[in-house]
């Protein structure tokens, strides 16, 4: 069976600096309070961020790593294109990744989409309420049929992704927007799942039932050992083959 | 993290007492072979067979199944409907299903794809080479870039069933076909994956290879404690609703 | 290029003579109302319904439609179980279906889906808004962002249906419920589109939006001349095969 | 109902100037020869190469294209970045692309994939059978079970790309191998259909049932008007919101 996996929390790290309010939410910044529910249910947990040297996300620290979490939202663009790059081909390699809330915009996200990955976005604290749309997919294990968000940020259709393979979670806005807010994807020998909450000044990511999905998340996303892929010019034929005229 | 599913392997039992061949490979019969590699890689399993009372598939066992795994082929047409009921009813409850080679055209596959689940098929023993189509699935667990199996019975596409919405393998034929060989479906809140090969005449089930996908199938579609979802009339509106005229 | 289908509605056809509500949004009966738009677009269009003999569906009828709309709701066991075999083979054959509403519990859908397509309901009249999620789907066809019905029967997920192929609508309720409410699936040669609005109380089908919506679900499930497939017992090896001791 | 697409054939048009042996196949170039089947099925057709000033593909071309094909083989690096930014925004608003055979390799494919698209490959000049695997999809109209080709290049699994939304094509090769010759992809507003045959020394593209998909492919591929959809910051609530504290 296959064993726990080891996670590495990346966050931006920005806000929590410079912003009181997000400070008071998230003291230690956004990764730990997600670190910390994850290691409280018993996974192996590291952080990384942004003002690290190459971000805290080293060719050693990737190779250990079995699922990347990454939040990031103000500073998308200072991230370095060589580590995207590096961080791109760990995941076709097979190291889980899981996307949150602003790192749709995020260039690994974007890169590996392919899409635009924008949004409608509007933030005055309206409820949200994200429902089970596929009680059979191990993300949903533990849940009731909705999580149910006081206040966070609205993210509105049309999202522009590819369409999820596996679509778990479709949220509900007061304002009268929808969205699909848990979407897996298989890239490569990796497995990608984008989820929609977690906005900076808010509570989210202290609430049990999205610390449940953080960690079922963070299970699914752990690689089997599948497969090497080869490629390239050019394989012998496997049959004996003789061409005809 | 999800503990071992309790398999049941679920044979018609009927080939090996009337068809030396068949006996000589599966002399306990394939739901034996299949059990006791299963068991090998510590998992829990127990048995049942056509000629049982109920087909061995009481309320009690199949409340106490994880995941049953289904190989039939000449009698499908005995298995009483009410059973079939059953067993469908305790997969949307969340069972995992792992339908094998000419179980495809069982009632319950036929029942929850909706299509004829037809094929093309030929007994000569040619050549099947299983390739992986998706390195990061976890029914891909542990193989090579393809599994070859020197002697199968043929299946050649169309294949009558639903668009999988996760395929895992392809099989190429030594007589010029292909065949969707690894699906995945998830209905309600139970797991089904249909796997390819199996003739009775052929040692398929003795190579380590299809025991591996054998082992992955089970914990892929061993079920989550996902949401208990509701149905029906008329659910109380979760938000204040003021109807404009 | 593809020639215009020819479409017949069936309608159950009971609420609109025993219902003065119904009656007055339907004067001639919900089959006719959507005859009328989609005539109005072009289409040729013939209707049926339950009381007629072999419910109109004779074979005849069937072999001369290529697009059949079905709105049912209070006599769903009514319909007969070899009408609906008939109808299940001629969509496997490529003749398009698409599913109306409280058509999710007919006999011919429930088939063709494999589940319950159960879910929750409630007629309160709340407001309903139906956006587009895959804006590149010709269903979403002279669409803006989204459909907003002022007044709808509410259907809540879970939804008990296979996760649509492509899911081209998702419905925003008022009382703080979501449904997946286009759906598309292939089935065989023939193609399967559910469409969620249409409570029989209220004037859904008269929106310009809405009959928008049913045209272009009649243009996507038009078959095209897809080969015919062959089935069964047993192909000459298209390839010469020597067997391998 | 929809009109015909306005198509625009891009060719590198590279191996036809320098090797004699593909001159032979295809003097006017392949875009030429593509071309001419889809104008000869009715199609309005332009053509463009890497040569041209903007290869060709200008903003004024573009605009006026509905579905773009594209053969590139030994310069796809030579794509200027900032033409594949153009055709990229121009397709997520609802250009069709047809990406044919070695193509799989161009910027625009892998920008728009997130993936490598690497595979094995073997120019021996083998048998290749392309099954369909979806006879109810537009892009199989018109073909029988499968097409055959004498003689081709060799593509083999694994493909380093998403899973298709739509997988039409199924190929099986001489040598033991099989591919996934047929995907579907729905990107922003616009539809993306990878087609795997068409080495440049093998006469490929003058097979009548090769040109029929090239046509479907073209009418599949061919934008409907569907919404405009509006991404940022930020839309007015639709609903009256009162944040509860």
């Amino acid at each position: 069976m296959a064993t726990l996996p080891r996670v590495t929390v990346w966050n931006e790290f920005r806000h929590e600096k410079t912003d009181r309010l997000v400070a008071s939410v998230y003291p230690d910044g956004i990764h730990e309070a997600i670190a910390a529910a994850l290691r409280a249910k018993g996974l192996s947990v590291r952080t990384a961020w942004l003002d690290q040297p190459e971000h805290g996300l080293t060719t050693e620290v990737l190779a250990n790593t079995d699922v990347l979490f990454w939040w990031g939202h103000m500073a998308h663009e200072e991230v370095n294109d060589e580590i995207v790059e590096r961080v791109h081909a760990r995941i076709l390699e097979g190291m889980g990744l899981v996307v949150l809330h602003s790192g749709h915009f995020s260039k690994i996200f974007r890169k590996l989409m392919g899409t635009t990955c924008n949004l409608k976005w509007r933030e005055i604290g309206e409820k949200e309420r994200l429902w089970v749309i596929d009680p059979a997919h191990p993300i949903a294990a533990g849940l009731g049929e909705y999580i149910e968000l006081a206040h966070e940020e609205m993210y509105g259709e049309h999202f522009g992704i590819p369409a999820p393979e596996e679509l778990v979670f479709i949220s509900w806005f007061q304002g009268g927007e929808v969205f699909r807010s848990g979407c897996c994807y298989h890239r490569g020998n990796g497995r990608v799942f984008y989820f929609r909450p977690g906005h900076e000044t808010l509570p989210t990511y202290h609430q049990p039932d999205i610390q449940q999905v953080l960690y079922n998340a963070a299970l699914w996303a752990n690689p089997s050992s599948g497969p090497t892929v080869n490629y390239g010019h050019f394989p012998t034929p496997i049959e004996n083959v003789t061409i005809a005229e």
